[in-house]
């Protein structure tokens, strides 16, 4: 995630980190190039001037405007719902701790789940973006938990079932009276929403026909529209492709990014700030402060 | 469904599994075929010069963007609300697993209710593709049980009463205290909105109607637009209309896919695999790793 | 509703049921004669020769795109959100039979609450459709009670109070503990708000002045559109401007059908379908398979 | 609100009642008589001709399409929000009834209930619409209640204070078990959420500044727009100047009408009714029917 | 956030409190003044005249509607989300008042909670503002309080907890019954949620690049427009090219103001006022009314 300071507004147009020009520069010099190819020869292709003008364009314009919206909106959409779904997990730990401390009787058990709902953090973080939990695990939770953590399949989960199983410890043994459990395990409901939706997000893309259909039809716009052009605004045909090319790639690109919320890109979520803040949180609720340093961002990018 | 890497932007110009190519060929060929016979004739039609120019496609192009864009949005919708149903479906196993698990006194009685759930899965794909659902039911459930529901009109509310009647036994053995059913039911009734959900998305379709205007407006606008085209762009004419007719056609079909997500098309919801993920959940929870074999995606598609 | 399987793309093209031409048939050969006419006269009126052309209609087509979305949006949500209570109806109908049968000590009671149920649904779908219930509540109720839901302004609220009234004797029995009393009275408390829901959509329609200024707007708009065409196109002009009535007319008809999604039109909900699946649905969970029989489309038609 | 059957189409064009032509009539004789003037001196200002054509308007029209359409559907999305807030009033004092009557050991008390709930509806409609809420007030409560009510800042929220604390006696007085208060609590705790909602969209306008922004677009729009069409349709620039300027007048004057859902405008809700509404139905759960008379249209309207 | 009645249509054209003009000034007269320069070159740059028509501009237009279609829409959302969120604060507090008073054994003790929900709203305020929270802590809560909210890295969640365990000690203290626990922490885990919202509402911005994205497109787009604009429309091109950078930049600049709701800027929300409300609703559910003036409005604008 970017996080940056509104620029000025004439500095806004020239700023580096932040651009996705460098994603999509290839095919921009490629459309470039190729514009200016068609504007030398003046719209000739073998001896043969293709006819065209600015009204295919026009009405090509209807569908594609369907197509980008619908695209931009549904990446879009799904982002926020990731980042909804990780303030979910940071509201209901703290929860969790809230009743863990005031209606166990016991607080200094708190502590069990507190390791727990930390671990679950950091796992389903590594579980979204592939990565290997195992350092995480072995630093918050205790040998055998973490062993068995690992061996599972879906490791968040397993968690979360930890945590209701520490809930199961405090009923038996009385810690709780049995009115106060629906209380205790209304974060837990929650938390497990959060990380089923985190799963289904990050299993289920938008349709791949949506790319294919989109991918081909902006392509086969910005290779016909010099033709379109060239007899309207001769030279300045380049320039214009290039600027019309530029809006399609970088919106093609931008949903791209936002469509998977959990990865590594500019525009990902910054799952390993996020980590720390319910780290923080939770240890914040037991009266501690001895958690890790907070993450910085590196030219205004966290991650 | 169609899980695979996002090719490179070269390569995705060309791609074969994922495009919906083959599905609106004849009518792709039978527009171009249209298009080239008005285009040799210069738009006469017996003699008689069709007199039409660009004009009339924009002010059409109002409506039709608001039925396409419609449709694509709702269309669309209907597939992600149904794949949230799914991953309801997960949450709530997993929670209901749960607490048979911790608040249940002896919890070797979890094991019925797990197999009632994972049979709920399997009778809700079944129901909602209209397949046989008897080989599953015969594979998980004892054979009584496995009768009731295969009798049953309704299987996959049966199994839902029948894990009801699981959680009234466990509190008729006094295994589960009372305050706590408030607590065991919950998934229950989140299971059985998912439940009503899938089963409301399969047999209420968009209202006809939209199929049909649609329907006939897009072939009309591609009917006509060659006359309105050929005057002005003269040989790219069929070019440039199975171009727009591509864009068109495309749209109809995928919003006609999505529309009716628990299908087996290319890009319908891929029920068999989300029922092994249940499944698997399922006996994870019980500490079991002895489920099916994970589905297999075919030309880079699931099931 | 219309229910039939989508016909092949040909075949779409000249459907007769589930079309709406019928509807709009009027208007349609209105415009289309008012437009022939102009086009003979040359676009003159009394000799004096009305001058237009397109820039109108493009800057016209910016306010009535923003009008007809809306509109087309707002009565398909109505029309949807209308579906989706309905569905709750179903959904909380069988969770309520779920607890009775489940968690109230002798069964055999919720047979009383099965037929309050079952008349729930029906008293609302004659309520909603302003038709005659005595014949329903008759067949379904004891006399003293059908005579009570009679007499009541609101006779399906009246059955959802005479539901809690059973869960009330049931609590006062002592067949059924104080802390499982939230758990049956939850289905209730749905219903009663998928009631109100529909009620609110029956008495509330879309705020009448848009459908003022939509009429107006698309009359003036067709009224003058010969004029604009004419001197471009000439002898097509007739067939444009119909087919421009034609989405024009089809998007407010359709409109103001699902915007009152209880009636009888074509593209209405079923209601007796649906008061049928739920009577069947609560007589299922008794075990019970004597049901009235399934209604069946007529000219693919539920009602 | 406008409540009254869809007239036939030709019927539609001409209706006075529920147009909302008279409000923004003052304006568009401006717009129609500078757009004569403009006609009648062929776009000449002091000798010297205006040079304009249709471009510049389809060029603010994309962001004027986007500033329409905004305030359109938020000013529509916070009059259906208003109106379902209201039916959740309805719902939920049916809810507080039927658990008043069916829970509480001596039914005779939840006259008291009944009556708070009632004057929480009227207290909440002169609330929001800064009315004298004193006589209704007088009406239903005893002195002293109508006393304390009347001396709160928030009426409403006092009423449902005072519902709470019929609740906590009822409790005391050992009427409910305290494993049923939470039923009991759930539509007090809905009625405030709806209280609070209704409270939110009365003090929190759409923020002002889109009402300057689109103000002057449209105006400037309409002011420049005689002179980009007098060229090319001369006679017929004031007839469509008006046309166009009716719909951004009218799509203007109706979004500021529905943006304050609780005002006496033609569109605005139909409190009074509503209020009718639920004290007819509180009224009707405690088997009274001597609640006031319906309210009647005038004029098709409601208030 | 800007309080005015709706000013006469005449007396809206020249508002200046509620006009976002002085923000855009300085960008708007550099585009009015290289317009003006390109006027009066008749678009030539060093003797070279830029070729160039409407048409380009027609068709950036689709991408850019979309762009700032999508910005307006989220900004506004994140806006009235956050009004939401500070609506459930008032809401739920409200709710734990009325519980306190009417559900607790000794109401005397609900201005302990009280104090606490009121420096919970003060303390979310300073902290989503950035401000010095020390005064108004000092102001509400005793010594040792203030200290240990001061001393919190997450200030108002420190608050909820204390809230948290107020109720912990009313139950350990026999106050409250078990029964009873679970309505009086509802409210408690709403705040938490609100509470959450807040939070990631004010750490996670629309992604960066989209800014960079439309702010490149809009000036690039004010800088070519009067080359494509001097040829048809001569002199009036610096008027129209003002007109349109006007409604482009304004959409950009109340976008980036509604983006972050919680500033001071004009139409930011008024959190001053909220907090008043929600300690005056608070100390009135005590039957109080010694809480601080109501803020008001200066230059009908509210903090």
């Amino acid at each position: 995630m970017i996080v940056r300071p509104r620029p000025h507004w004439l500095h806004l147009l020239f700023v580096r980190h932040g651009s996705i020009l460098h994603l999509i520069l290839p095919q921009l010099l490629c459309a470039l190039a190729f514009a200016i190819g068609v504007t030398v020869l003046h719209g000739q292709v073998l001896q043969w001037k293709i006819p065209l003008n600015f009204v295919p364009f026009s009405l090509i314009g209807l569908t594609l405007a369907i197509f980008l919206g619908f695209r931009n909106g549904t990446s879009y959409s799904r982002w926020w719902e990731a980042r909804v779904l990780w303030g979910t997990l940071l509201v209901e730990c703290r929860a969790a701790m809230r009743h863990a401390l005031t209606l166990v009787d016991g607080p200094e058990h708190a502590a069990v789940l507190a390791r727990r709902l930390i671990a679950l953090a950091h796992a389903l973080r590594h579980q979204l973006r592939r990565s290997d939990a195992s350092a995480d695990l072995a630093r918050l939770l205790p040998p055998e938990e973490a062993a068995r953590v690992g061996a599972a399949r879906f490791p968040a989960a397993m968690l979360l079932q930890m945590a209701g199983e520490w809930l199961g410890e405090m009923r038996a043994q009385g810690r709780v009276a049995a009115p106060l459990v629906p209380v205790l395990e209304a974060p837990l409901a929650q938390l497990g929403s959060a990380l089923g939706g985190c799963e289904r997000i990050a299993s289920t893309p938008i349709p791949f026909t949506y790319s294919v259909i989109i991918h081909r039809t902006i392509y086969c716009y910005v290779l016909l529209l010099p033709f379109g052009l060239v007899d309207a605004i001769g030279p300045m045909t380049p320039v214009i492709v290039a600027f019309i090319a530029y809006t399609f790639f970088a919106l093609e690109a931008l949903g791209s990014e936002l469509e998977e919320p959990f990865g590594l890109a500019a525009n990902d979520l910054a799952l390993d700030s996020l980590c720390w803040t319910i780290e923080t949180a939770v240890l914040e609720s037991l009266g501690r402060s001895d958690g890790p340093p907070q993450p910085q961002a590196r030219n205004f990018q966290l991650t």
